[in-house]
């Protein structure tokens, strides 16, 4: 597995298991000079950490981030950030009871079938969505090199439940304002209700996330296989539990006719609509950039489910222990951040377009 | 721009603009000892190029391939294969229109500014989806290196009109069949005759290239960024014209409770479902991989359209010229060539998983 | 500065400053299934250290590896191993007069015209040979992977004081048996006295480590620009330090005819002579790798030199503090490092070679 | 093999075989805006061609590069640029006798345990120092970008023939005016008559190529695994024959004491004494950067050589055909095409240093 480092110039390598001794990451290729608030990685963090509220799961970790290099005197050297975060609740018992067994639609048993016998079974080991934390770190870095780009992601679905208004039309001030992070207070307030009511059947429930990116400069994004919009759909399906990513007008612009897709310009060259997403031909063309991305429901449920062993004899999967009945709320900071960093990388790569 | 590469172990670099002297590439860290069939690669390219069918683009080019290096006696020798498709219709003239001013919804506008004063506008240039033809060469080597693997793509929609029908109910053999590309018969006919009528209107229509694999081992995927329908993801979304990728249950999935999603193992580790398409974890399960690429309409209309040029001067854009009405047909060999090369470099850097 | 990364498959990547909160690394792409030994981790730790012995600096690190992910019960299970190594001996003191100021051909000035003007001054920060730990960590971890595979470094220069000897007459048993790690006793005793006299003149002196390296398989080794030996040299070149590396007949063969220098076959593939060194055509022939590297004297000194501030005023940078007098002997276990953590890279390309 | 590129921004890939159909490339990554002299590629590309005198190989090649994309109206546009060179001389017939032997010191032996029976044997096929033509190709447009920075490459030593002379006392205008390309007329004259000796002799001989690098700005290269000198250590350890590479004080550096070795600063930055060779910690200081390249002697022979053949019988390898006595006045021109390339990645890399 070599494939914990995302970013060419702007790169980040994370490591970690669930139930390890923690998890962490490097980033190198940060550009020198950006001072660095870390509160506000705190608190990026605490948008994504478990336990902040009554629908996300119980599982408490502080999450708290600890920096090793690359910061001195409060601003970046250059140098590489190593950062460690440390695994407070190692409950390593709890999972004695997937030691040999798989659980349906997790990862256990593809990572047995890859990598052998040994396998770090507590919790999902790697393939846990904890590793998103060390996402969050170096996203939340990226946001502070990104002067003048705001990022806004926010819950637009949550089971059948969606947000069905332009984008344009939401107010993203809203969305910290309550637990769904749905910026619509009335959609909110019904996707809160339907998880609480899916957890108490001890079910899960899949997700939509939207992001919608301001301020892209103009030129950013590398044509051919690089383009913007792919890397940012690689950045988005290497997400946990992602299903589907789609751009500007996405799935619905496959059935539209060219006569309404095209993107008309103003004499400014910004255009009058945007359908392309504020990409064309892979390049950003500093118009909004704005995407959905859908996430399938957790597969860890509170309900026992027939499943296998390694000899491939029946057990039964006991719905038991901590989870989160729907992972969208949480997802939410982690958009933003796998935004931030390949909006990063990519920025620094432009550099290198003209002589 | 170097982002003109794919793939880590197996790896693509193409090269070439729409009217320059020719388009190519390298494939370089092809595996020694592969027979190559190079009337198969031909028929590949035959399925992609232009002028093909009454309802593609008449431009015409034969899109021969010669193959300079790395192949010695019909095999491949683990060296770079260099290889060479030389544009035989360079009509320049055609293009002098857009010198200077900007297609709405094409890169015209994104190349200007992130490059600079000098473009290549004939024809879009780089950002032609000429290019794609290079991705054929190299899927068409990748399949062949791929036994026991099959790719099946095929349109499942165009504009309105869709194919409902579970992917386990196709008969791929049927592809082939109709100009559409449709494995439906009825539907092809449909699809047929509305993408004429959008010729005839002058216009363009978008459509959706589904794609199943059959085939492929148990362990294929590296997890966390890279895995591996992340990478086929940003391989899809790199095509020219697409907006959206969805895998497995997609965007549907994201309306699921967790107690429908999960797909039970039989015994022997397959499972009764496969709403997780192939892949858990990032890592390939021996189920059938499948997924859908949503494709914009071509912004290329027959129509006039009214556009500005590089001082920000209203000018008209004329429909003329040659154009596809509707992009897929040609796109499913595209499809299937990005996802040879990506499961073809996929399976090589699984070798590295084990001591 | 994207630079802090080794390798394809296997793949180290490291942070940390010299007096800042630890140093630490991630090592990507190890196989699953090496039984790991942390002793024997921790003794190439302790062949690198400082204090270890009276010839080198005097500094008290204990250099204690903690691991923190990608092993579990003693065994690689393939996900990203990350480890972290504290910084004891933090004096930052000690630095002060070097914050502003310049020390004669250290990397202070490049850094700072580099990164600007926040700069971890401390100890050389990033510059410091100190993150040299991390790469012995990793390659301690591909030597136990690479069974089969014996690498001997040893030193063979100090100052004027040169061990004239053929490889083949050396028994690299002796290397450990002195603090200088050169496996012959009589000259073993002359440089150790050499470079006491030396720490008296409060000086330092240059020195040259040879490495020989048995048991690698035929076929290593990626040729044109990735050949062996490249990837080899530019790993010994990245040691601190460094400034010459060559290979098999090196500096010498260029004196020679070919007459003389070809390697003649015997009938089962080996040859005569070795003159090439182990690798032709950048692939690896199943005979003796050996090499030298140069080592520049260390530069900080124990005597007072002029030198310049930011501002290029006059300064007098102190000779005080503590110091390798002379890096060679410390040096030994990094280039074992180096080359076992090419080897394992390059042995784990070659799995792709060929279909 | 996937090891044919060069680069991690400005980036060359090449392709082909000694005889078969073409050798080229693509250079990625190349700016925008750089205005390309077509005559000084040539001239380039005849500084390395065959035939050019009489103490090079007589194989005829004119080596005339077409480019087939990535440049417009004579400037480069980002896009990818293709080139290709046809190999006028391809008399396959010639090496029928090594199709199933293998000569001593070449790579006949590690392709074939590497890659497998089917091998291009052709004139060595893809590990022919032909390849190189590709490189002076992209050396030649690197130049070309690199305005305000000279590269000086010439012959320093045939055999046991040395030019003793400290680099500063050296006219690079000289370096041309003679076919050994020895800055020195007196020095040249010798090294042709030996040259014309050892060809009498149907021997080889090897030799020095030193280089001097005039204007690189502070601040090009990155620390620690990358460090500047590293990176053009292994270009030049990747051009076919190299044995050695050392830069500033080198392998005499290792004999040095601190107190020698150290470059006192001057008021402006610049240093009383270049023995770090224009790098300190991996990055350029704004002083000379200077270097040796150690080539060994050509293995091709006109002398009869006993040797094997695949089923490890002995056979005579003939000496006949063409060859080249000493290749380092040939080599001149590819040194420098090395560091052009490594310098203007390395360029475009330092523009991300910073915010």
């Amino acid at each position: 597995m070599a494939g914990n480092s995302i970013g060419k110039l702007f790169r980040l390598t994370t490591f970690g298991e669930s139930h390890g001794v923690a998890i962490g990451g490097v980033i190198d290729g940060c550009p020198a000079g950006i001072t660095i608030d870390l509160e506000a990685i705190q608190q990026e963090m605490d948008r994504r950490k478990p336990g902040q509220s009554a629908i996300v799961t119980q599982r408490k970790e502080p999450d708290t981030v600890e920096f090793y290099s690359g910061i001195f005197e409060g601003v970046t050297t250059g140098t590489p950030i190593g950062f460690v975060i440390k695994n407070a609740n190692q409950k390593s018992k709890d999972y004695s009871h997937i030691k040999d067994s798989f659980r349906p639609s997790h990862a256990d048993y593809t990572y047995y079938k890859k990598f052998g016998d040994v396998r770090d079974y507590r919790g999902g080991g790697r393939s846990s969505a904890r590793e998103t934390a060390c996402r969050v770190v170096a996203g939340a870095i990226a946001k502070q090199a990104l002067q003048g780009i705001s990022i806004h992601a926010f819950v637009s679905g949550v089971g059948p439940l969606k947000l069905e208004k332009p984008y344009t039309d939401i107010d993203f001030s809203k969305t910290e304002s309550n637990i769904v992070r749905c910026p619509d207070e009335k959609m909110a307030t019904e996707m809160e209700a339907y998880i609480k009511q899916i957890r108490k059947e001890g079910d899960t429930v899949g997700g939509i996330v939207s992001c919608v990116i301001k301020g892209v400069p103009i030129g950013i994004g590398e044509p051919v296989f690089d383009r913007l919009h792919a890397e940012l759909g690689k950045a988005m399906l290497s997400i946990n539990a992602v299903k589907g990513f789609q751009y500007g007008s996405g799935f619905e612009g496959a059935e539209m006719k060219g006569s309404q897709h095209n993107d008309l310009f103003n004499a400014d060259g910004t255009t009058q609509t945007n359908l392309s997403g504020g990409i064309q031909g892979g390049i950003s063309n500093g118009m909004d950039i704005y995407f959905d991305v859908a996430f399938k429901p957790v597969a860890t449920i509170m309900q026992d489910q027939p499943s296998i062993d390694k000899e491939g004899k029946d057990v039964v999967m006991q719905g038991k222990g901590r989870h989160d009945p729907c992972v969208v709320p949480r997802a939410v900071p982690i958009v933003e951040a796998m935004s931030a960093i390949v909006l990063l990388d990519y920025y620094l790569q432009n550099r290198a377009s003209k002589m």
